[in-house]
């Protein structure tokens, strides 16, 4: 490994530990059992990896936060449109991924996921890009957890130039969109993809900025909601709501299906799926409930540094 | 339409009458809710179906059967790899899926499908194709039931030669697999697509062979179990396993992704989600166990016809 290869993995286990540690500590009642897996030599791709779950907490009903690192002989061409040179070279891909279903419908799910992807062709200097984000998905909206998370987001990124958040919003928004819906997934943050224009360097610095910021984009939405008291309505709603994460995931992330459909390890990408997840025939809120505000306020792309 | 499309179409609206009446009684609680609707004018596919739901039944904890007819300007490439001088051509598809999925988990689960579609090229005699089957998805494994369930299909389609049900009992096992698993969703049962080589009386008679040995193959199966008793543990498998049954779907059935793809009606196409589903990290059972009898007994091909 490079040095630079080797300093992003110790930051991303480093980055896995201590977010593990924190929502242990915020759980009070879960521990996140750790399995470290290594693919079986002879597939195309070789690595390994370290995923921890939490299942059953007392706040997290489903926590999942994975690292892992592959390697391979040779870049597929999807990933070097871009870059024609590098077209074959060896590569190795590695990041964290995390999604935190909580037990309590007031209480949102958390997506954050950081990545790195390096490409080594002999007589070369390495070649690297960052990607990532993170992103909010209410059950019951609150305009004050949503600009929380959206201030947190956009203040990570601050340091890069103002040009970031906004661009990295909007890619939010696009992506993590059930277009089988017409439904976004949840109320939004951030999200990029092949950054290499910050070098090295920059790229780094950027994916840090992302992971450094989840605790402090989720942990005071988590704290300010865990303790509020729900029925079996709720649950219903959130359970029901839960699938739309299960056809996201399945239908349209690009990175699920790709680790799904070239041998990737089922579990690990699976760690994102709900515990418990319900469907029901063309089920509508009562016009003017919580759940239909949910639709009407939330579930659409806002502006929520103004709300 | 032509007088074959007519014909069809009124075969195919019967049998989900008729299918849907056995279901009920059968159940015994449940009433399905009939939902027609017609895709609004403007979207590239027109055309109209009719929904039928039962859900919360005694023995059904959900039960879908779908009909749909759509009607399209102009076939897709995929369609007419080996017709070229079908390319572009009007064309239309309809047909009839189904999928149950009973409350007790020693009742399996089952899938049903016929479709045709039918080509409209001016100038030419309108050309169709034919396609459907049926397969079993058991939580507790029961050889009788597997069994019957084959030696149905195989008695279905014993009438148009001893050729098709080895073929089309193989191309089922083939299709109804979750590679990244590596797992089988169920035991198998009958698969064919594309089915041109009968004409169309032939593959009409086919696909009405198919839609009216589902009863059959499926309710004295419904019969001899719906009435054992189980518990929590049984239960917790079945919403277990049902994740399977929504990774298949939404990851490699080709109908499901198609149909969300490309506009489909999403409440349609979604019937066929279980209504609990549970995912649990890196679950195996312990050897030995009904649960693990499952995997090794089952979940595997194997010629049911000597079981």
């Amino acid at each position: 490994m490079t040095t630079a290869v080797t300093e992003v993995r110790s930051w991303l286990l480093a980055l896995q530990q201590r977010i593990a540690s924190s929502i242990e500590a915020e759980d009070g009642s879960g521990c996140f059992l750790t399995d470290a897996w290594t693919k079986p030599p002879g597939e195309k791709l070789q690595g390994e990896g370290v995923s921890k779950l939490l299942e059953g907490g007392a706040v997290f009903e489903r926590a999942g936060v994975g690292f892992s690192h592959v390697r391979g002989p040779s870049l597929p061409p999807s990933a070097t449109q871009h870059r024609p040179e590098l077209a074959g070279a060896p590569f190795e891909a590695m990041g964290v991924s995390l999604v935190f279903h909580p037990r309590n419908p007031y209480v949102p799910t958390v997506h954050m996921n950081v990545r790195m992807l390096a490409a080594h062709k002999p007589g070369m200097e390495t070649v690297t890009w960052f990607g990532g984000g993170m992103d909010l998905t209410p059950y019951y909206g609150f305009e004050e957890d949503a600009a929380h998370f959206h201030r947190t987001c956009r203040d990570a990124l601050s340091a890069f130039g103002d040009q970031y958040h906004p661009r990295f919003k909007r890619w939010c928004d696009e992506y993590f969109f059930l277009k089988h819906r017409n439904e976004p997934r949840g109320v939004g943050g951030i999200f990029f993809d092949d950054l290499s224009e910050l070098g090295f360097e920059g790229g780094f610095a950027m994916i840090r900025a992302v992971g450094d910021g989840l605790l402090a984009a989720y942990l005071p939405i988590v704290q300010r909601r865990k303790a509020m008291p729900y029925g079996e309505r709720e649950r219903d709603f959130q359970t029901y709501r839960r699938g739309r994460y299960v056809e996201f995931n399945l239908v349209w992330d690009r990175g699920t299906l790709f680790g799904l459909q070239s041998g990737g390890r089922t579990e690990s990408i699976l760690m994102s799926m709900p515990p418990v997840v319900t469907w029901r025939y063309d089920w509508k809120p009562e016009p003017g409930t919580p759940e239909a505000r949910l639709y009407t306020d939330f579930l659409r792309p806002r502006d929520w540094l103004v709300a």
